[in-house]
């Protein structure tokens, strides 16, 4: 059984390694990060580290690193206080893998990427995903600098939520076999998402 | 189409409330945390929040919440500085789940629940999960309270990692249809995964 060590991770060839470590968080959902910058400059990437932080008051947090192409995202939620949060079905996913090829600030990966273009709702300042199944308004709460290795760990409130009708159970699950959510491994291998079973609340 | 804003969110019943929130971060690898405390007695408990913080150093973060079934996991966390994370497949599923039930702290899951088992390797002292496919030995580096709703954001290193030969391919990404990995939505709902499709680099 191949075994990698802390001691002998440094030592892999840095493209194994990054695709072997990117990888040990497992298949998680993509999700495309809307935002703009102060003049209305657009921008759409893609990240998959969005994690649950609390539900009341309703928080999600996610993990970007600076010196990536999630850079304007960072920045432009830094100096709006607003993102938002899109998910995808799988039939986008040459789209969202699309975006997180280089572009150039001036360059909006809604124009430059077909099939991936902006809506705004409800007077909200970043631009949604118009193709996105789940679409989420966010207000930032907090950024924190992982001084480990300069990673930072953004926290948002959810503002508002717009959810098909049909996507919505009467308990609050939301049906994930029938959006055909799109799903990601590592940075560019991507996944459906099939319904095994829901189980009742565990109980010893 | 069901929207619910921020100022509609704390009125709604706190059932639907919890389901629909803990459902938004879409659909996520269940990993089993395994522990122990200084004595030895061991704990394993389902966590869905793991994500990559970086790849050199290699980082995986996780949230838990002080005040759920994860306290013995996160004080066990503090005191001896070591856990394992555990990757299944989707036949272990209802033991899985069942590691959410609110056992004591004295009673350990591994000998409640059947199928879940603690393997010992390499004289790591948490226990890893035998049926585990892929097992990941985490030195913590860090942990930030999160004033914002009082959660706790865990940053491990990886001290090794355990991974069968038939799942990794040669450019270091995992195959997790073969691994028939198993994912979560919300706090019940589980998960396989079909892989679509490995794409090259993005470039513009």
């Amino acid at each position: 059984m191949p075994t990698f060590t802390k001691e002998q991770l440094p030592e892999l060839n840095q493209r194994f390694r990054t695709n072997l470590i990117n990888s040990l968080s497992g298949v998680k959902t993509a999700f495309l990060v809307g935002t703009a910058d102060m003049d209305g400059l657009t921008n759409c990437a893609v990240f998959s580290s969005i994690v649950h932080v609390g539900a009341n008051p309703a928080l999600l947090g996610m993990i970007s690193r600076p010196n990536t192409v999630a850079r304007d995202t960072i920045e432009n939620i830094q100096t709006t206080g607003v993102y938002t949060l899109n998910i995808m079905s799988t039939e986008h996913y040459k789209g969202v893998h699309q975006t997180s090829a280089r572009y150039n600030h001036d360059e909006s990966e809604f124009e430059a990427i077909g099939g991936i273009n902006p809506e705004y709702i409800d007077g909200f300042f970043a631009p949604f995903v118009k193709e996105a199944v789940i679409k989420i308004a966010m207000n930032l709460a907090e950024i924190h600098h992982l001084n480990i290795n300069q990673t930072y760990f953004t926290i948002g409130e959810i503002a508002a939520v717009y959810i098909p009708d049909e996507l919505l159970q009467e308990d609050g699950n939301l049906n994930y076999e029938l959006a055909d959510i799109l799903t990601v491994a590592g940075l560019e291998t991507y996944y459906s998402a099939r319904k095994i079973e829901q189980l009742p609340y565990a109980k010893k």
